[in-house]
């Protein structure tokens, strides 16, 4: 197994750091890594991992910014990513942190070394334990967060 | 006949059984489940289903957040399930209920139930009876909710 | 010539009922039906009766709903429809009318059916006299309401 | 050479005898014209006279209305030529004056036609004269409008 | 190495000068430059470069005015040099200067060559020197202005 990492130098915290880890704890995949400067150059650097150094999955990691100009970069960003999805048949697990999700740049730092951690773990889920992803299907997760858990009756 | 079922673990209500129990009951099409983290994840994993595991359709079920960023997402995640069937020339079925569509988490698990369960009708007959449904044309109906009806003249 | 008519069981008014009765008054061609769900499930249904059933052109009908969610619904649905047309090389006229078009409910039914009507004779301009289209060209033409015409010097 | 010109009976003003006037005085490319209802049937008709009538390069016209959901139809039909250009590499420049983009009807019948003379200007630089537009290129130019002009400094 | 620049007439900045400058600086690949009148026409042109004339990357470069409607055409714009990267499976570096990011034209213009500048630097990184990069990731880079920096903590 081959599992790619997409970052960018526009990211304010080192989310691939996070994601090697968390993957290296819990699984023996090779880990294939590239940086880009922005999210928008994320979909092709994701599409090439999986169509031209034959990984399995990808994590693309990104920290859009506070604007409504980053909003948009962001939107743009997640469109290319699904449509990369589908013309390589191939997962491309978004994780994006924006920066006015916390407070202040230590809780932020916290969220999105949380975040990656997380998605790192459903990365390994969806490739060697499908089965419990379904285990956990309707409980409300949250990558990051408290999970909302299912709804009460 | 295969259906496929694609739903997440980031929603609160397992849509995904009342989707079976409702399929179970109106046909004897073999079904194939996959869960997923998000909504973005839903494209690929319905394309896959097609594709790789030869469903001939697949429902997405999906519970969107009630903040910006997640109307945002599940406009996303609707614009890929709309090209994965123009890729694949395959209905996908989108059931998604939105958090904020009902005033508490009781109401929100109901009409998770009903919606699901009236869209895996609709399944049924897009597969099995497609001139059911155009008997219905015009008739303004509104899975989960009471229909809105023809117009009155 | 075949054409394809894809309607809803979400639509509150029998459109199709309307664009059959004006195709088969101005011209011979054969007439394919198929009713789904919802505007979302259109591009796809347009597509398969261009691919697979032979159809030269397609209409699809749709009144979307009066809310917010109503309206990213449709715009998805016609993106998608657009996209099927690029893929097929083949024109697929949208007949959408939003339920707050009109100010009661049978104003509602009159400017649906109007506007079928009207789109059904842009279908056979296209199929067999492309020229009176030209000859329009320019003229403020406004299916279902009254024609803005050309601008006043 | 061949250039193909798709324009709509929608629009208020014949675009698609300024263009044809302005080409013709410039080259001697032969012209290739369809009118089809509005803006979102452009890209399929602007790919058409690529792929199957052999168009070098397409104007697309169209005059969008005032009210929001006339901005998101530009918005979706935009999206579609840009789609149309990718899937043939063929520039299709689209030429769409917004009804509220002049005082009054005269003035927009002028700028209507003034912009796309100008953007006839283009298509005929973009196919025999494409050093020109380079020597422009970082100069401001404002097709309809009276030119922004190099940022002073 | 051939590395391609497509620029705009509509930009009030050479910013193809900088890029060029800043590229035989540091590297010998070839450059292959076209203009085109917007932002709109930026996707084609960057493919028809990679494809048509073997560019190894594209860097895109325009200069979206400060109405609604330019940032509008920004954002289909970025859409569709996205989907160009994902046909094409090659980076092409957007880089938009939007005339409302800075406060008069003296300070437009000196951002436009700035960030012109850093992204060509990028481009020789993603082609020569990706280590870079990613020794870079998660520090908060942003091209034009001063750096964000990495999280304090």
């Amino acid at each position: 197994m081959k599992i790619g990492i997409v970052d960018t130098n526009f990211a304010r915290y080192d989310m691939a750091r996070a994601a090697i880890r968390e993957l290296r704890r819990g699984c023996s995949a090779q880990i294939e890594r590239r940086t880009v400067p922005g999210v928008k150059d994320l979909p092709v650097a994701a599409k090439r991992l999986i169509e031209l150094e034959g990984c399995d999955m990808v994590m693309a990691l990104g920290m859009p910014g506070p604007q409504e100009i980053d909003k948009t970069c962001a939107h743009e960003a997640s469109t290319g990513l699904i449509m990369a999805q589908l013309m390589t048949n191939t997962h491309i697990i978004e994780v994006f942190v924006h920066e006015d999700e916390a407070g202040d740049e230590r809780e932020l730092a916290s969220l999105a070394e949380q975040r990656t951690r997380e998605h790192a773990k459903n990365v390994i889920k969806l490739l060697y334990h499908p089965e419990e992803l379904t285990r956990e299907a309707g409980t409300g997760q949250r990558e990051g967060f408290e999970d909302a858990g299912p709804l009460g009756r």
